[in-house]
């Protein structure tokens, strides 16, 4: 099997200023073209780092890919130190630089001394287009092995492992695929989950590996086996997978790339239903993640972030009695912030929340933590309360897991029949 | 200067599901202490490449972290290899079982044979204790290095790293911290930016560095420096950043760890003033950004997710005529959904966003990244076109960002006096 190494250079990762999204994407698809990532390595902008890492690198593995250090400014050393390595000239190279020209006139930018030195290249590489920026990446080949240098910006970075890289190494080689399934879970924690499924993964074949990947307010269980070219092993994934739903089918959001916000807008879709939002602690955040979905605009209306008490009572015509009696966090308001808002928004289902996300606002009746979360359509409006933690941005991440995963119970009508947590 | 490497276990790193983002918050809690991490690394559940990794960093560095590979189920294995690395027993060890059923508790959950092995510890370290969950971390010391383990869920591992190890180090060695000054900037591109400031860079003394850090509609400059204990290299740090400030002093967001939406906070709050929000194509991204400032609940008052036409005319009030004529990607309608919302939420300011996020929806009048946003109060209401590109995340991230840089300018009367981009 082919192994890759993914090194990012750069100090800001290693003064922890930035993280490392771009090992990630690159990982993800070299392991689905059939090449294994067996090292991510981050290291400081410095020539020496970068003479090691090759030195280290070239003999253990078929594929090093390198990000970032192809900036404009000085701090960026990526080129000039692989130019030096693999003996190497900086000369100017004519698509490179028609690429660059083409991207300047698009941003309305003027070609200045230092992105014109953008379109200097070593002579023993050949480029890889860059359309989205000025920093092109440059392919070296050296014994039979493929030294890969990329621009440390996600999307430019993204474009060319898509559209370059892959395809190419892909006709290069010839691999067998690792098969991964995954299979989405929300509302048991990771013990009780293992204790739960105990036997069934006691009888998984040898050729197939289960991992846990927790994650706040979901577990997802990832079934991984090489595919031996043959129909039966990934036909085996897919029976495991049946088995399992037989003893978890309740708390199975969804498959493989799905999010529980894909799965809440597939169903929604499947029903010709639209949905509004109102929220309090979540602060948009339930809105940001249904509107991340393409195409959510044909199911979603809209949504209110009440974060006041006046805009409760003003807008979701929460009752004033209401809120003094039971407080902003209670069943009862969270029950008429959601029906008010299916009312303004005229919608098929609304949900709402109000907790306390902290780090401030708790009681020792309602500790930081505190959420309760109402659904409603015409059939019925249901409220549920949850306690997550006293972290402010994992309440908001649970709670807004928590309201959709509460939705989807409620729109499939098992919101009676497990009880999340 | 002492050296860390920060090592991630874990198949789910490298198949490219999970981003590394323990590791970022490592290597900035060290660095502000004095300690340079100079490595990253991620490898996979497996006792050869563990053992590997501390046979090569062991004499290389002063400290090791490992992050991952804790859970109570069998694919993690990291304890029981380093355990065997250090030639050590796994025993259960009293205060891990006390901790341990503390925590069950809290949580309504049963000891089982799975989480009660999660208090079998190596003989050879002390457990560095965990109070959000059932995984504590161990601290081996070997030939005067320290090799450190923690669990991977990142607010247990970020707790004890800044409660239990951060502290430890400090008092245990003794070293000049490394000083950063971070100069956050929106609304000028890099090469631009590198151009305009090029004579300042060049007159920088030696001792400080300077870095480039562009993200999303956000470029941060950071000069570094090593403290040498005496005040004059702080003093220095700060007349750069003044000079700087007579050069791009408009663009300057603010600086360290201030982000935009706290700085939008700051203005508020100084003001005395409130604010609401209409999104449409940022679907609730803005007002998550906002929210996610603790003490946001005193000048926020809340917003409209306005995602459909009906919401934009029947809650925001935006004429039936203007988005028949206009659109609902215009300055006409931008403007009457700010004054519509500041109208409903009674606020000093309001700010609107209407734009084609993608990656559907473009024209050629009007193509995938074109954004309009608009600012009200008393005192004017402005109007702002945008051109971002054709990725929908990036377009959402840069769109949000540059709503709230609009608001900073224009709550300074500083509308006129730059053309952000």
């Amino acid at each position: 099997m082919k192994k890759a190494v993914i090194v990012t250079i750069g100090d800001e990762i290693l003064i922890g200023q930035v993280i490392d999204s771009n090992s990630a994407f690159i990982a993800s698809e070299l392991n689905k073209a059939g090449i294994q990532v067996y090292k991510i390595i981050s290291i400081h902008d410095s020539r020496e780092e970068i003479y090691k890492t090759l030195d280290e690198m070239i003999p253990a593995a078929d594929v090093i890919i390198f990000t970032g250090g192809l900036g404009p400014t000085s701090d960026d050393i990526t080129k000039p130190a692989l130019a030096e390595y693999f003996n190497s000239d900086l000369v100017l190279h004519p698509e490179a630089m028609e690429l660059l020209m083409a991207f300047l006139k698009k941003r309305n930018l003027e070609l200045n001394d230092l992105n014109r030195n953008q379109a200097l290249i070593p002579n023993k590489c050949n480029i890889i287009p860059n359309y989205s920026g000025t920093a092109m990446g440059m392919w070296f080949r050296n014994g039979g092995k493929n030294i890969i240098s990329l621009p440390g910006v996600p999307f430019e970075m993204k474009e060319m492992v898509t559209n370059f890289i892959v395809p190419q190494l892909v006709s290069e080689y010839h691999l067998h695929a690792i098969i991964h399934k995954t299979i989405i879970t929300s509302g048991l924690p990771e013990s009780v989950m293992a204790v739960k499924i105990a036997d069934w993964e006691k009888k998984l074949p040898g050729y197939i590996k289960l991992a846990y990947l927790p994650s706040p307010g979901i577990l997802r269980l990832r079934l991984s086996t090489v595919s031996n070219g043959n129909s039966m092993v990934n036909e085996q994934l897919n029976t495991q997978v049946e088995y399992l739903k037989e003893i978890i089918g309740q708390v199975i959001v969804g498959f493989d790339n799905d999010t529980i916000e894909s799965v809440v807008g597939k169903l929604l879709n499947l029903n010709s239903s639209s949905l509004s939002l109102a929220e309090s602690c979540t602060g948009g955040n339930i809105a940001r993640m249904v509107t991340s979905v393409p195409g959510s605009s044909i199911y979603f209306k809209g949504g209110i972030v009440a974060y006041s008490n006046e805009v409760k009572q003003g807008i979701l015509k929460v009752q004033k009695q209401v809120l003094k009696d039971s407080g902003a966090v209670s069943e009862q308001t969270v029950t008429q912030m959601a029906e008010g808002c299916r009312l303004l928004f005229q919608t098929d289902y609304a949900v709402s929340v109000s907790g306390i996300a902290g780090p401030d606002g708790g009681t020792e009746e309602k500790p930081v933590g505190t959420v309760w979360i109402a659904a409603t359509s015409n059939r019925a409006t249901i409220a549920r309360k949850f306690n997550f933690g006293d972290n402010r941005e994992r309440n908001i991440h649970r709670a807004s897991v928590a309201a959709l995963n509460l939705l989807r119970l409620f729109i499939l009508g098992m919101e009676n029949e497990i009880n999340i947590k």
